[in-house]
């Protein structure tokens, strides 16, 4: 498996499914193709006729792109892995409120993009951004009061790697959240799969 | 099972889920909640966290939501059916375009909305629009001539159902399409699942 990612400090979709393959221990290479470059949108669609990253390059050379997309072909290919949760109801929930980051919260990816090495509370909290924010911080109590945690339907799994650049966000943003919410958030960042990403992320920052 | 939709002149989203469910011939309650009314967010508020339509009751009273995951839902609880192509490499790559659509293509969603009594030839044919709609007609093309039609994976499926709604949009706004792209939304527009939601639409717009 090969998966094509853009810069780790910036590109918040290529997180997702490489936090979760690095989680489950499963084997890939990297292919990382900066961002914002003369030629990013030419190398891009070299691999995905979407023009966008994440990509995953499978085993059989087709290439699969879009985040969620690429977690479900993962989460497929390997069953012996609870990536989404085995109970169907839950299973059910975690795909909504995976799909709701999916297609949602533009106004919290528009006013406060990820960018780990970022440290600036307070900035981009319009009232728009904060709706969104205040629908996440809900959400992930009620993930967290049903399933117990530690993490939203349990272990850690898809929905869990959906809302990974969030945390990084809050972590750069800092918005006003509840105590579960800001728990949730530092168990996310902690998992060694989230703080190998961060590492890297700042890393190629300071390059 | 309940699914809870909008208008079905304006909402493009519920028209994904309706359309499978009624294709596939599986017997669903219709609760129609009309948009842009002083009550509307407080009633769709009542049945889905998310604020948004569609949403699916289960049987068990569990709400399902965001257009994808209440797709993925279904085919999932309905095995017999192939909602999603039955061949892996097929199925990723429906799961791609599907979520592509879930996650894309905002200038042609802001700029030709769907509106199915609309006829309105060339409005809104921004450039940002007009790239995207360039990408579906590749897209439709390039699944097209892999599966052989007459819809995007042979039969119709998920993924057709996501791009029901863009076939309205071109009906209404009429812009440039390649031949196959142009037969293949008038091979949508005519199946019986979708010709019974654009009854619906007109009758309820004529109102
Ligand atoms: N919905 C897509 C979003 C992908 C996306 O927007 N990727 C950005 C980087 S985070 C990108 O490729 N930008 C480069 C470009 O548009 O040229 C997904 O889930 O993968
Ligand atoms: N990503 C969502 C989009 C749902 C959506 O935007 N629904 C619109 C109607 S088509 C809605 O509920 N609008 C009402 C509101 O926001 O108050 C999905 O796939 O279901």
């Amino acid at each position: 498996m090969k998966l094509v990612i853009g810069d780790k400090n910036l590109s918040s979709w290529s997180m997702r499914p490489w936090v979760l393959l690095r989680h489950f221990g499963l084997a890939f290479d990297e292919m990382l193709i900066r961002l914002d470059q003369p030629d990013t949108k030419a190398k891009i669609l070299d691999v995905t006729p979407s023009g966008k990253v994440p990509c995953l390059i499978t085993d059989n050379g087709h290439a699969v792109w879009e985040s969620l997309a690429i977690m479900e072909t993962i989460a497929e290919n390997h069953p012996q892995h609870a990536m989404w949760p085995r109970d169907a109801a839950a299973r059910a929930l975690a795909r909504s409120i995976s799909a709701e980051m999916h297609g949602g919260f533009a106004d919290l990816r528009q006013n406060m993009p990820m960018q780990i090495d970022m440290h600036a509370p307070g900035l981009g909290a319009t009232p728009a951004t904060l709706f969104d924010i205040a629908r996440i911080d809900a959400m992930w109590n009620d993930c967290l009061a049903r399933s117990g945690g530690p993490f939203l339907f349990g272990e850690f799994g898809i929905a869990d790697a959906m809302y990974a650049p969030v945390v990084m966000r809050f972590n750069s943003y800092e918005p006003a959240l509840s105590e579960g919410s800001r728990a949730y958030a530092r168990r996310v960042t902690a998992l060694p799969a989230v703080a190998a990403w961060i590492d890297d992320a700042r890393k190629e920052a300071a390059r």
